[in-house]
């Protein structure tokens, strides 16, 4: 997805600062070591992992009852701060969450669609990122240096086994939603086939069971991008300067699958950076051009290499058939979650057509299901944009749960 | 567009050797000086250049009224060898022209949809590309070096003013059409727009008056992925080792936008490249990623990186309302031809739309012109692809004309 920290930019709309009584205001990231030596954590590779700490944030309360926690789940280059200011950006180096509060701020906080006044709402980085959960970066127990590619490959299964670690640790029977969009649909998903008795509903945004061959190639374009970098140097850069440009060229690239072609056009359409008339130069002449390599540029910036490579390769691997053998509809015959399906109409990453395929699935085992696909303009980061027409379905979809 | 070398290997079908009736048999290219201290060539940009020298092949016979040829434009990746078999592929190191015929061979030949027993058919190589006619890697008179980042910025108009010379030097006075698809087709129409008296007919395919914000953000990509690579020196790698692995990213990426959703998924869908059960590792996994890592090496290669450059964005700034203050009708009302206009129901980098917004032009000012959306799987290159389809439009256009 789009660069959520730019989400707010781009609406033009204005944050709700910390003491606004709709924000949840100032946040301070916890972590957790939730797989030891004792406790290693198995992964679908087959490999288990161990130490494992897990960076989340919490808002709002915990009812005695237990039963009002909603989990947020977030995609590709998220992180656990989802909601309000962080008090502590300066401790990671994290100067972006100066300006800016966490990346679906929109939506969470007292009155809105995950109503931080009714419900504990957790959201946590997930594992081999690079935003306080165990990754790549991390030191390895066995070599004494950053994991780099010794890291092993990581699934979406893998993340919703360790975050239901987290929902055990937090003392969480059965969680009253599990949601996101995009990787984080994804999450959602997987959450409802593989932990059917933990979650009471699932809120899945602009994602399907899987993504087909154009959005495999897109990822490989990508990686290889990182992987040609000769700053990568197999994946142990940390002392010296990392490989940046791949990770620029990277994004650069998934930038363009997260718009739609009309945003695009609408938005930049040809208009030249400098003047009307062209200026016969190789760069930096189309106003995109420079667009896209900002939006490169400070990505680059703020996200780990490996952390791209690994993220997209669990986003690749995830296909939610896989329990069913291959057959969607035997897979979803496990899910006993309320499920909300919303896809958006622009979105060609996650098309319409493939998160309908979810739905009808789980409906040909007579489970419950709610499916809208949104009218929008964005492309695939309509889940991000699009508040004002998800927080009324969110909303009372969380009430009847 | 796809490698059009690949093309007959997708379509599983044999290639009319040189013996055969419907083969216009071995090709040799001629080359020929057409612009000098002299008479150099003005360019768009505003400098002018010289010598410049255009390799062209020829096939057919012009007949005595001269009013038979017919002037096939190549798109980014082609070259003159349009047709038939390359007798002297050695010469210039092209091995790839050993066993395969021309780009679009099965579209030209005696009996084929630009019959060369009735028309006098001609190909050249465009100005900044790597095959003959001057370009980036050829020695500046100025420096002694190969030009480099030195060539000047290029453009659609430069190049139909080139091959205008190219008309004048064979004895043409009208030519009976131009046609090309993807950049081929928006040199036809410039062609048209430019020089209105000099031809009688265009035949356009899968091209359109000008790319988008996409198609712009999709090449500045590519060219930043040859830019970033570490080979590139500036553009002046000719003695060391090229920038191979930046422009086979390019073309990865490039080769994504050729294809459809739906033909990629068909093709590839998410199969494995060994066995059924995932592997669990960050590369060549799947089958998509080594087909396109195959297509990116192999045309790595065999192209240039500075002419992709160039070409590129030739392509990026080509808008054919421009001579009409940014009106496309006006522009049109230039136009003497009659036009062919072909668009290929999937193809998403020249969306049909924009191919009928041509058409809607034209017709504006009352001019003929005819237009047909083919229905088509293959994208963008379902103008090499659909020949059975535009076989039968082409010749009875060209009879008409």
């Amino acid at each position: 997805m789009t660069d959520p920290l730019n989400v707010c930019l781009e609406r033009k709309k204005g944050h709700d600062r910390p003491g606004s009584p709709r924000s949840v205001g100032w946040t301070r990231p916890k972590r957790v070591l939730l797989a030891d030596k004792n406790n290693p954590l198995p992964l679908d590779c087959g490999e288990s992992l161990q130490p494992v700490t897990v960076e989340y944030e919490t808002y709002g309360r915990l009812n005695s009852a237990a039963n009002n926690a909603v989990f947020i789940l977030h995609a590709l280059s998220g992180d656990a701060h989802v909601a309000g200011w962080d008090a502590e950006w300066e401790r990671d180096n994290r100067p972006w969450r100066k300006d800016r509060p966490g990346w679906w701020d929109e939506m969470i906080g007292p009155g809105k669609a995950f109503d931080t006044s009714r419900y504990f709402v957790v959201c946590a980085n997930l594992l081999g990122s690079c935003y306080g959960t165990t990754g790549p970066w991390e030191i390895s127990p066995r070599t004494g240096k950053p994991y780099g590619l010794d890291f092993p490959v990581v699934t979406v299964e893998d993340w919703v086994r360790l975050h239901n670690r987290l929902q055990d640790y937090l003392g969480i029977e059965e969680l009253l939603a599990v949601a996101g969009g995009s990787l984080g649909g994804q999450q959602a998903l997987a959450w409802a086939i593989n932990y059917p008795e933990r979650i009471r509903s699932a809120v899945i945004m602009a994602a399907s069971a899987r993504i087909g061959a154009q959005g495999l190639a897109f990822n490989a374009v990508g990686r290889e991008a990182i992987l040609n970098d000769p700053c990568f140097n197999g994946g142990q850069y940390y002392r010296d300067s990392p490989p940046r440009c791949g990770l620029q060229l990277a994004r650069m690239l998934g930038h363009i699958t997260y718009l739609s072609q009309n945003s695009m056009e609408g938005k930049f359409g040809r208009r030249f950076q400098n003047g009307n008339a062209p200026g016969y130069r190789l760069n930096k002449e189309f106003s995109v051009e420079s667009y896209l390599e900002h939006q490169g540029r400070s990505f680059g910036q703020r996200f780990d290499a490996n952390s791209y490579l690994y993220l997209t390769r669990a986003m690749d691997y995830y296909d939610a058939s896989a329990k069913g053998q291959g057959d969607l509809a035997s897979s979803c015959s496990k899910i006993k979650a309320k499920l909300l399906l919303l896809s958006f109409s622009s979105d060609w990453l996650y098309p319409p057509e493939d998160t309908r395929e979810v739905g009808r699935a789980v409906l040909a085992n007579n489970q419950p299901v709610s499916y809208l696909n949104i009218p929008s303009d964005y492309g695939h980061d309509a889940f991000l944009l699009e508040t004002d027409q998800t927080t009324p379905l969110v909303e009372s979809f969380l009430r009847k749960v």
